[in-house]
């Protein structure tokens, strides 16, 4: 008998067929002896149509109210699904994020979590009676309702698993689990059985889409062992352990790409300490999300530094670039990319393997695909190159390190 | 300077333009020095929308989970009305009945307000922002997300401006005010300008739809000043006062009529003390709302009870009256009828006009309209005849109490 938080997610309980396929899963979860807490997200494309609703009723949209609003969606799922479990003979109890006792701060539409103190849904399991917890919600320090953003939802159930010390933390969803890469783009692609924290962590970091990155984030330093799994087909997914215990791995796990951001390349900055802090605080202070870094050190006292921001981050970049203090760094002018893509291969197994980069960088050079940046970590390498590129260097990529399905 | 609280209903906030449209008016009462607290039910046909999805995930739907599911409504409402008014320079807070502070009873689906602690709702006034309150609900003393029934918003924004000492409270709606007569059914029937506590009371009981009786009761408890009025055309409406101060005003002020009741008659049951008791207890123990009662007394030592219930209730009222607890009462049978209406004429000024009643009653005779049951109050004279008879008895009884607009 074990406690088991099971998520689920938008798609996982999008129409009332959805949520009574769910609700039978949990009764026979629990006639083989299990406890389950259900987290629920907002069904199907809810959130996005509460989106479009404000975006039709004003153009002044305040992060608290934004939070009350889409909050409903999840409130709504998660007291239809306790319907549909007392239907199938399951006694529910719904919670909001307030109720299951999330407390975050005040930082409205991406919330964080302070705290859980999740008496009453210990309460609940303690009488038998499955909690539903709204996902991605909680209530702030000034005691205002709080949203910890897209894909929240994961977050708060590896949280929760960890403050409730369940023995696993099940994140149900529209796919059968983690892939060497995107099935759309590599149909050679094959399901993991199982992959570590750090290299999940380093694959959602590159552009695999699920599970949201924050959550693999808490799993990995609260060790809340993840299973990744389909909805749909119920199969064994992809499990998240520690470390891989298994004697011969392959060096390689997964290739992943990412065609959403940018590439800003300032030049001819002056070379000297201080000038990238100034450069990347005043960024961070605008809210820019900076991934990548390059900077290439010159002989001439100048240096160029290029970075890459959210294509949607892209505009308020260029205008902190422009403003007076920035420009006093002597830059010589901004230049900014859109059409860029990054593809990175993931594998704790490359730690131990020389010549991995190389290897990357051949077959990408062996197919006329030109490399712009390049960084590297040491479980990941991940190149820039052109947008219209990534798909056919992912494909490349997965085969030329063995990946293709035998 | 004045505090008025201003009630909106679904229909006058069922879409962006509806919701803008409101946010212009309370731009306006501002300008003009008012301080504004808004009372926001959930948008048009949403209620509805969620009871109609609730029904399609289960066949059991648990009213814990049912006001969780319903409450989101009026939060969505309540958090885009900020978004409007921000849009139109006003700053506003929504707050969810919780917030609010409306503390209630457990009694799922149709909870009563046990007290209001609005110190956030204050605070939000003092600071010049206004506050948007979600219509309907709050929180029990389980901690739970309670709804205070269809037609609560009114009660919400009554007790709310009684709490907080408002000089006025405003129920803008879909109709122009309070009329002496449905106005689809008497064309010649005429908004009044203003009516007391009594008369809107009884009106409200008797079948006048808007606005919600008990949000009436809790006005005339605490002599809430009610303006209910049209968020369409924005005239002035109907003033509802503790007394009347004109000289000469109509004896009848209204008819209302109402043909959602059945009739039972149990027949001759024994004429003795505690009969009706155990009767009407039962009754109510199996959660039968009776309206009229009335009770001929024989000669023989039997007597007919004849009373109305709600259509809806009208099967349970069956089984009750079968069971064997009131079979003991020697009644000799029980009769049912769906198919009656009852028509009402109330006003205060029939307390000192004897014969109001008599010529009801001829004005229904000389039309060969059969009079099954009556039942009077100081203000009302109601009686019960053929459902298809209904709207007829209206417009003649109307025309007869010279209420026909000149």
């Amino acid at each position: 008998m074990a406690l088991v938080v099971q998520k689920f997610g938008g798609t996982s309980v999008a129409d009332p067929d959805r949520m009574r396929t769910v609700a039978d899963h949990v009764a026979r979860c629990r006639r083989r002896g299990d406890d389950v807490v259900l987290v629920i997200s907002a069904m199907g494309k809810e959130t996005d149509e509460l989106l479009r609703m404000a975006e039709d009723v004003s153009s002044v949209r305040p992060g608290r109210e934004m939070d009350m609003l889409i909050t409903a969606g999840e409130r709504k799922a998660c007291a239809l699904m306790c319907m549909a479990l007392a239907d199938a003979d399951v006694p529910a109890r719904s919670f909001t994020g307030s109720q299951a006792g999330f407390l975050t701060d005040t930082n409205h539409r991406n919330a964080k979590i302070l705290e859980i103190t999740p008496d009453r849904v210990q309460e609940s399991i303690a009488e038998g009676v499955v909690p539903v917890v709204a996902g991605s919600q909680g209530v702030s320090t000034e005691r205002d309702v709080t949203f910890l953003g897209r894909g929240g939802s994961d977050t708060t159930a590896v949280a929760l698993a960890h403050t409730l010390g369940a023995e696993l933390c099940e994140l149900y969803t529209d796919v059968s689990g983690v892939f060497s890469a995107d099935p759309r783009v590599v149909p050679m692609a094959s399901k993991m059985t199982s992959i570590t924290f750090d290299e999940l962590l380093e694959m959602t970091a590159t552009g695999c889409p699920k599970p949201a990155m924050r959550s693999v984030e808490v799993a990995h330093n609260y060790e809340v062992p993840l299973h990744i799994r389909s909805a749909f087909t119920w199969e064994p997914g992809t499990l998240v352990v520690q470390e891989e215990t298994a004697v011969e791995q392959p060096i390689i796990r997964a290739v992943t790409h990412d065609v959403s951001e940018s590439k800003v390349t300032v030049a001819d900055v002056d070379d000297r300490p201080g000038v990238s802090a100034k450069l990347f605080r005043a960024l961070a202070d605008g809210g820019v999300n900076v991934d990548m870094i390059v900077q290439n050190v010159s002989d001439d006292g100048c240096t160029d530094i290029s970075f890459t921001v959210p294509t949607e981050d892209l505009t308020a970049a260029s205008s902190i670039l422009e403003s007076d203090e920035i420009s006093q760094l002597g830059s010589k002018g901004v230049s900014t990319d859109e059409s860029i893509g990054k593809v990175s291969i993931v594998g704790a197994g490359m730690k131990s393997n020389p010549g991995v980069a190389a290897t990357m960088f051949e077959t990408l050079a062996n197919n006329d695909i030109n490399i712009e940046m390049i960084s590297t970590s040491a479980i990941r390498v991940s190149c820039v190159i052109a947008a219209d590129k990534a798909e056919e260097a992912v494909v490349l990529l997965h085969s030329a390190f063995g990946l293709d399905r035998a």
